[in-house]
Protein backbone atom coordinates (compact mmCIF):
# COMPACT_ATOMS: atom_id res chain seq x y z
CA UNK A 1 0.00 0.00 0.00
CA UNK A 2 1.35 3.64 -1.12
CA UNK A 3 1.99 5.91 1.67
CA UNK A 4 -0.39 8.42 0.51
CA UNK A 5 -3.49 6.18 1.17
CA UNK A 6 -1.98 4.72 4.33
CA UNK A 7 -2.12 7.72 5.50
CA UNK A 8 -5.27 8.84 4.60
CA UNK A 9 -6.92 5.18 5.77
CA UNK A 10 -5.31 6.64 9.18
CA UNK A 11 -6.22 9.86 9.73
CA UNK A 12 -9.88 9.13 9.62
CA UNK A 13 -9.43 7.55 12.54
CA UNK A 14 -7.92 9.79 14.25
CA UNK A 15 -7.88 13.15 16.24
CA UNK A 16 -5.04 15.89 14.19
CA UNK A 17 -2.48 15.77 17.11
CA UNK A 18 -2.83 12.02 17.06
CA UNK A 19 -2.68 11.91 13.47
CA UNK A 20 0.60 14.35 13.52
CA UNK A 21 1.88 12.41 16.11
CA UNK A 22 1.69 9.16 13.66
CA UNK A 23 3.36 11.20 10.68
CA UNK A 24 6.33 11.72 13.25
CA UNK A 25 6.68 8.18 14.36
CA UNK A 26 6.50 6.99 10.54
CA UNK A 27 9.52 9.78 9.91
CA UNK A 28 11.55 8.49 12.98
CA UNK A 29 10.66 4.81 12.55
CA UNK A 30 11.82 5.15 8.77
CA UNK A 31 15.10 6.92 9.81
CA UNK A 32 15.41 3.99 11.91
CA UNK A 33 15.07 1.56 9.82
CA UNK A 34 17.63 3.66 7.49
CA UNK A 35 19.91 3.70 10.69
CA UNK A 36 19.71 -0.27 11.73
CA UNK A 37 19.44 -1.46 7.83
CA UNK A 38 15.71 -2.64 8.96
CA UNK A 39 12.88 -3.01 6.72
CA UNK A 40 11.79 0.52 5.90
CA UNK A 41 8.55 -0.58 4.03
CA UNK A 42 7.23 -2.52 6.87
CA UNK A 43 8.15 0.15 9.38
CA UNK A 44 7.09 2.86 7.28
CA UNK A 45 3.44 0.72 6.96
CA UNK A 46 3.50 -0.14 11.07
CA UNK A 47 4.28 3.55 12.20
CA UNK A 48 1.07 4.59 9.97
CA UNK A 49 -0.92 2.44 11.44
CA UNK A 50 0.84 1.90 15.16
CA UNK A 51 -2.65 3.87 16.87
CA UNK A 52 -5.03 2.80 13.95
CA UNK A 53 -7.42 1.65 17.16
CA UNK A 54 -6.51 4.48 19.61
CA UNK A 55 -10.17 6.16 19.67
CA UNK A 56 -12.72 2.93 19.61
CA UNK A 57 -14.16 2.94 22.63
CA UNK A 58 -13.22 0.78 25.50
CA UNK A 59 -16.51 -1.11 25.41
CA UNK A 60 -15.46 -1.38 21.21
CA UNK A 61 -11.85 -2.79 22.13
CA UNK A 62 -13.06 -5.14 24.89
CA UNK A 63 -15.48 -6.82 22.35
CA UNK A 64 -11.99 -6.78 20.01
CA UNK A 65 -10.17 -9.06 22.96
CA UNK A 66 -12.78 -11.19 23.56
CA UNK A 67 -13.94 -12.01 20.17
CA UNK A 68 -10.58 -12.48 18.78
CA UNK A 69 -9.33 -14.33 21.37
CA UNK A 70 -6.55 -11.93 22.59
CA UNK A 71 -5.09 -12.54 26.11
CA UNK A 72 -7.91 -11.93 28.71
CA UNK A 73 -5.29 -10.60 31.25
CA UNK A 74 -4.95 -7.44 28.74
CA UNK A 75 -8.37 -6.04 30.38
CA UNK A 76 -6.46 -5.90 33.79
CA UNK A 77 -4.23 -3.26 33.00
CA UNK A 78 -6.18 -0.26 31.75
CA UNK A 79 -7.84 0.56 28.70
CA UNK A 80 -4.11 2.64 27.37
CA UNK A 81 -2.78 -0.93 26.74
CA UNK A 82 -5.77 -1.98 24.49
CA UNK A 83 -5.19 -0.06 21.03
CA UNK A 84 -2.20 -1.85 19.88
CA UNK A 85 -3.53 -5.60 20.49
CA UNK A 86 -6.28 -4.59 19.35
CA UNK A 87 -4.83 -2.62 16.31
CA UNK A 88 -2.73 -5.61 15.20
CA UNK A 89 -6.33 -7.24 14.48
CA UNK A 90 -8.13 -4.69 13.25
CA UNK A 91 -6.03 -3.12 10.35
CA UNK A 92 -6.59 -6.77 9.05
CA UNK A 93 -10.10 -7.12 9.52
CA UNK A 94 -10.71 -3.61 8.29
CA UNK A 95 -7.86 -2.78 5.80
CA UNK A 96 -6.47 -5.86 4.81
CA UNK A 97 -3.30 -5.59 6.50
CA UNK A 98 -2.25 -9.26 6.67
CA UNK A 99 1.66 -9.19 7.48
CA UNK A 100 2.54 -10.75 10.89
CA UNK A 101 5.69 -9.13 11.28
CA UNK A 102 3.93 -5.63 10.86
CA UNK A 103 0.90 -6.52 12.63
CA UNK A 104 3.53 -7.40 15.78
CA UNK A 105 5.33 -4.44 15.84
CA UNK A 106 1.88 -2.74 16.13
CA UNK A 107 0.85 -5.43 18.83
CA UNK A 108 3.50 -4.45 21.71
CA UNK A 109 4.36 -0.74 20.61
CA UNK A 110 3.04 0.09 23.93
CA UNK A 111 4.07 -2.67 26.38
CA UNK A 112 7.26 -3.97 24.44
CA UNK A 113 7.97 -7.41 25.11
CA UNK A 114 11.15 -9.86 25.63
CA UNK A 115 13.08 -11.12 22.44
CA UNK A 116 11.68 -8.22 20.33
CA UNK A 117 12.35 -8.01 16.70
CA UNK A 118 14.16 -5.15 14.85
CA UNK A 119 10.41 -3.93 13.15
CA UNK A 120 8.70 -4.29 16.96
CA UNK A 121 12.30 -2.29 18.29
CA UNK A 122 11.81 0.82 16.04
CA UNK A 123 8.11 0.91 16.32
CA UNK A 124 8.23 1.34 20.38
CA UNK A 125 10.99 3.64 20.37
CA UNK A 126 9.93 5.81 17.17
CA UNK A 127 6.45 5.88 19.51
CA UNK A 128 8.40 6.94 22.40
CA UNK A 129 10.99 9.52 21.27
CA UNK A 130 9.24 11.19 17.94
CA UNK A 131 10.30 14.99 17.92
CA UNK A 132 6.65 15.61 19.44
CA UNK A 133 7.42 13.94 22.74
CA UNK A 134 8.48 16.23 25.57
CA UNK A 135 8.35 14.64 28.96
CA UNK A 136 11.27 13.46 31.14
CA UNK A 137 14.27 11.75 30.23
CA UNK A 138 12.98 11.30 26.45
CA UNK A 139 16.19 12.79 25.37
CA UNK A 140 18.22 10.63 26.69
CA UNK A 141 16.42 7.91 25.31
CA UNK A 142 16.04 9.97 21.87
CA UNK A 143 19.97 10.27 21.72
CA UNK A 144 20.49 6.01 22.76
CA UNK A 145 17.80 5.40 19.80
CA UNK A 146 20.64 5.84 17.28
CA UNK A 147 23.31 4.51 19.32
CA UNK A 148 22.25 1.28 20.71
CA UNK A 149 18.36 0.76 20.43
CA UNK A 150 18.57 -2.09 22.70
CA UNK A 151 19.36 0.17 25.47
CA UNK A 152 17.05 2.66 24.28
CA UNK A 153 14.30 0.61 24.61
CA UNK A 154 15.72 -0.96 28.15
CA UNK A 155 15.76 2.99 29.07
CA UNK A 156 12.17 3.51 27.63
CA UNK A 157 10.90 0.29 29.92
CA UNK A 158 12.41 1.53 33.23
CA UNK A 159 10.98 4.93 32.84
CA UNK A 160 7.56 3.58 31.44
CA UNK A 161 7.67 1.13 34.88
CA UNK A 162 8.73 4.28 36.92
CA UNK A 163 5.77 6.40 35.70
CA UNK A 164 3.24 3.89 35.89
CA UNK A 165 4.57 3.08 39.91
CA UNK A 166 4.51 6.79 40.21
CA UNK A 167 0.93 7.02 39.15
CA UNK A 168 0.11 4.23 41.28
CA UNK A 169 -1.11 2.13 38.22
CA UNK A 170 -0.61 -1.51 37.44
CA UNK A 171 2.62 -2.28 34.65
CA UNK A 172 2.26 -4.82 32.09
CA UNK A 173 4.43 -7.84 32.57
CA UNK A 174 5.78 -7.75 29.34
CA UNK A 175 7.77 -3.97 30.12
CA UNK A 176 8.71 -5.93 33.18
CA UNK A 177 10.21 -8.73 31.35
CA UNK A 178 11.71 -6.08 28.71
CA UNK A 179 13.33 -4.31 31.80
CA UNK A 180 14.52 -7.39 33.07
CA UNK A 181 16.35 -8.97 29.90
CA UNK A 182 17.69 -6.25 28.20
CA UNK A 183 19.58 -5.17 31.37
CA UNK A 184 20.59 -9.04 31.58
CA UNK A 185 22.20 -8.84 28.08
CA UNK A 186 23.52 -5.38 29.22
CA UNK A 187 25.83 -7.27 31.66
CA UNK B 1 10.87 -26.92 68.67
CA UNK B 2 11.17 -24.37 71.42
CA UNK B 3 12.43 -20.83 71.05
CA UNK B 4 15.73 -20.78 73.17
CA UNK B 5 16.54 -24.05 70.34
CA UNK B 6 16.14 -22.75 67.43
CA UNK B 7 17.57 -19.00 68.09
CA UNK B 8 21.06 -21.35 69.22
CA UNK B 9 20.73 -22.98 65.57
CA UNK B 10 20.61 -19.94 63.81
CA UNK B 11 22.98 -18.33 66.19
CA UNK B 12 25.30 -20.44 65.11
CA UNK B 13 25.05 -19.79 60.87
CA UNK B 14 24.62 -16.14 60.93
CA UNK B 15 26.76 -12.92 61.64
CA UNK B 16 26.14 -10.98 64.86
CA UNK B 17 23.71 -8.36 63.52
CA UNK B 18 22.03 -10.48 61.25
CA UNK B 19 20.93 -12.57 64.64
CA UNK B 20 20.25 -9.70 65.91
CA UNK B 21 18.10 -8.68 63.19
CA UNK B 22 16.31 -12.47 62.94
CA UNK B 23 15.42 -11.97 66.53
CA UNK B 24 13.85 -8.65 65.62
CA UNK B 25 12.44 -9.96 63.20
CA UNK B 26 10.83 -12.21 65.53
CA UNK B 27 9.37 -9.84 67.78
CA UNK B 28 7.86 -8.04 64.52
CA UNK B 29 6.36 -11.33 63.28
CA UNK B 30 4.53 -12.37 66.52
CA UNK B 31 3.61 -8.79 67.00
CA UNK B 32 1.97 -9.25 63.61
CA UNK B 33 0.78 -12.89 64.02
CA UNK B 34 -1.15 -11.47 67.29
CA UNK B 35 -2.41 -8.74 65.91
CA UNK B 36 -4.35 -10.56 62.58
CA UNK B 37 -5.14 -14.19 64.78
CA UNK B 38 -2.23 -15.67 62.44
CA UNK B 39 -0.44 -18.78 64.55
CA UNK B 40 2.17 -17.21 66.50
CA UNK B 41 4.06 -20.30 66.76
CA UNK B 42 4.72 -20.69 62.78
CA UNK B 43 5.34 -16.81 62.63
CA UNK B 44 7.97 -17.73 65.18
CA UNK B 45 9.51 -20.50 63.77
CA UNK B 46 9.64 -19.21 60.59
CA UNK B 47 11.00 -15.60 61.53
CA UNK B 48 13.97 -17.10 63.46
CA UNK B 49 15.03 -19.47 60.36
CA UNK B 50 14.06 -16.72 57.37
CA UNK B 51 17.70 -15.87 56.82
CA UNK B 52 19.37 -19.63 57.89
CA UNK B 53 21.00 -19.73 54.29
CA UNK B 54 21.88 -15.93 54.54
CA UNK B 55 26.14 -16.72 54.73
CA UNK B 56 26.40 -19.56 52.90
CA UNK B 57 28.44 -19.07 49.60
CA UNK B 58 27.10 -18.11 46.33
CA UNK B 59 28.42 -21.33 44.63
CA UNK B 60 26.66 -23.67 47.59
CA UNK B 61 23.42 -21.91 47.20
CA UNK B 62 23.71 -22.04 43.79
CA UNK B 63 24.37 -25.66 44.03
CA UNK B 64 21.63 -26.06 46.69
CA UNK B 65 19.05 -24.78 43.90
CA UNK B 66 19.84 -27.03 40.72
CA UNK B 67 20.37 -30.24 43.18
CA UNK B 68 17.06 -29.62 44.76
CA UNK B 69 15.60 -28.19 41.51
CA UNK B 70 14.42 -25.10 42.70
CA UNK B 71 14.01 -22.73 39.61
CA UNK B 72 16.18 -21.96 37.74
CA UNK B 73 15.44 -18.68 36.59
CA UNK B 74 16.43 -17.82 40.29
CA UNK B 75 20.52 -17.96 39.23
CA UNK B 76 19.47 -15.24 37.29
CA UNK B 77 18.75 -12.32 39.06
CA UNK B 78 21.47 -11.55 41.49
CA UNK B 79 22.63 -13.58 44.47
CA UNK B 80 21.05 -11.64 46.89
CA UNK B 81 17.60 -13.51 45.93
CA UNK B 82 19.25 -17.51 46.98
CA UNK B 83 19.25 -17.57 50.66
CA UNK B 84 15.28 -17.24 50.86
CA UNK B 85 14.61 -20.84 48.88
CA UNK B 86 17.80 -22.61 49.59
CA UNK B 87 17.03 -21.88 53.18
CA UNK B 88 13.17 -23.29 53.11
CA UNK B 89 14.93 -26.40 52.03
CA UNK B 90 18.05 -26.30 53.74
CA UNK B 91 16.25 -26.39 57.41
CA UNK B 92 14.52 -29.27 56.35
CA UNK B 93 17.69 -31.04 55.35
CA UNK B 94 19.83 -29.83 58.07
CA UNK B 95 17.67 -28.91 60.98
CA UNK B 96 14.87 -31.63 60.34
CA UNK B 97 12.23 -28.85 59.81
CA UNK B 98 9.04 -30.52 57.67
CA UNK B 99 6.63 -27.45 57.40
CA UNK B 100 5.54 -26.01 54.17
CA UNK B 101 3.86 -23.08 55.57
CA UNK B 102 7.16 -22.32 57.29
CA UNK B 103 8.95 -23.09 54.77
CA UNK B 104 6.65 -21.36 52.08
CA UNK B 105 7.51 -18.30 53.80
CA UNK B 106 11.01 -18.17 54.17
CA UNK B 107 11.27 -19.01 50.82
CA UNK B 108 9.07 -15.88 49.34
CA UNK B 109 10.42 -13.80 52.17
CA UNK B 110 12.75 -11.50 49.88
CA UNK B 111 10.67 -11.23 46.71
CA UNK B 112 7.54 -11.69 47.85
CA UNK B 113 4.42 -13.39 45.55
CA UNK B 114 1.12 -13.25 44.27
CA UNK B 115 -1.64 -14.47 46.39
CA UNK B 116 0.75 -15.31 49.65
CA UNK B 117 -0.73 -16.87 52.81
CA UNK B 118 -0.95 -14.71 56.03
CA UNK B 119 2.13 -16.57 57.33
CA UNK B 120 3.89 -15.10 54.13
CA UNK B 121 2.63 -11.92 54.23
CA UNK B 122 4.19 -11.64 57.82
CA UNK B 123 7.45 -12.64 57.31
CA UNK B 124 7.75 -10.54 54.66
CA UNK B 125 6.58 -7.28 55.95
CA UNK B 126 8.61 -8.05 59.44
CA UNK B 127 11.92 -8.64 57.45
CA UNK B 128 11.24 -5.20 55.97
CA UNK B 129 9.64 -2.98 58.91
CA UNK B 130 11.78 -4.25 61.70
CA UNK B 131 12.57 -1.51 64.06
CA UNK B 132 16.34 -2.23 62.73
CA UNK B 133 15.78 -1.17 59.49
CA UNK B 134 16.33 2.69 58.46
CA UNK B 135 15.79 3.26 54.46
CA UNK B 136 13.77 5.66 52.63
CA UNK B 137 9.53 4.57 52.94
CA UNK B 138 10.06 2.26 56.03
CA UNK B 139 8.18 3.93 58.33
CA UNK B 140 5.06 4.59 55.69
CA UNK B 141 4.94 0.54 56.01
CA UNK B 142 5.62 0.06 59.29
CA UNK B 143 2.61 2.20 60.26
CA UNK B 144 0.89 0.40 57.44
CA UNK B 145 1.41 -2.96 58.76
CA UNK B 146 -0.85 -2.74 61.67
CA UNK B 147 -3.50 -1.23 59.71
CA UNK B 148 -3.13 -3.03 56.19
CA UNK B 149 -0.91 -5.90 55.58
CA UNK B 150 -1.85 -6.31 52.07
CA UNK B 151 -1.68 -2.61 51.48
CA UNK B 152 1.64 -3.09 53.11
CA UNK B 153 3.02 -5.52 51.18
CA UNK B 154 2.32 -3.41 48.28
CA UNK B 155 4.00 -0.83 49.20
CA UNK B 156 6.82 -3.08 50.04
CA UNK B 157 7.18 -4.16 46.72
CA UNK B 158 6.40 -0.85 45.02
CA UNK B 159 9.39 0.13 47.36
CA UNK B 160 12.09 -2.82 46.33
CA UNK B 161 10.91 -2.40 42.64
CA UNK B 162 12.12 1.31 43.03
CA UNK B 163 15.56 0.23 44.92
CA UNK B 164 16.35 -2.15 42.27
CA UNK B 165 15.76 -0.30 39.41
CA UNK B 166 17.48 3.08 40.82
CA UNK B 167 20.73 0.60 41.26
CA UNK B 168 20.24 -1.03 37.99
CA UNK B 169 19.33 -4.12 39.14
CA UNK B 170 16.95 -6.83 37.70
CA UNK B 171 13.49 -7.44 39.65
CA UNK B 172 12.15 -11.50 40.26
CA UNK B 173 8.78 -11.41 38.04
CA UNK B 174 7.05 -12.48 41.93
CA UNK B 175 8.16 -9.36 43.29
CA UNK B 176 5.48 -7.56 40.01
CA UNK B 177 3.57 -9.56 40.31
CA UNK B 178 3.19 -9.20 44.15
CA UNK B 179 2.73 -5.52 43.26
CA UNK B 180 0.22 -5.54 40.20
CA UNK B 181 -2.06 -7.92 42.50
CA UNK B 182 -2.54 -5.65 45.47
CA UNK B 183 -3.08 -3.00 43.52
CA UNK B 184 -5.64 -4.31 41.33
CA UNK B 185 -7.03 -5.59 44.71
CA UNK B 186 -6.74 -1.76 45.86
CA UNK B 187 -9.27 -0.10 43.01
Amino acid sequence: MKREKALAIVEKQLKKKRYEHTVRVMETAIKLAEHYSGNIQKAEQAAIFHDYAKYRSPEEMRRWVIEEGLPHDLLEYGDELLHGPVGSVMIEREVGIKDPEVQSAIYYHTTGKQQMSLLEKIIFIADYVEPGRIFPGVEEVRVMAFQDIDNACWMAARNTIRFLMEHEQPVYPDTFHLYNEKLMNKK
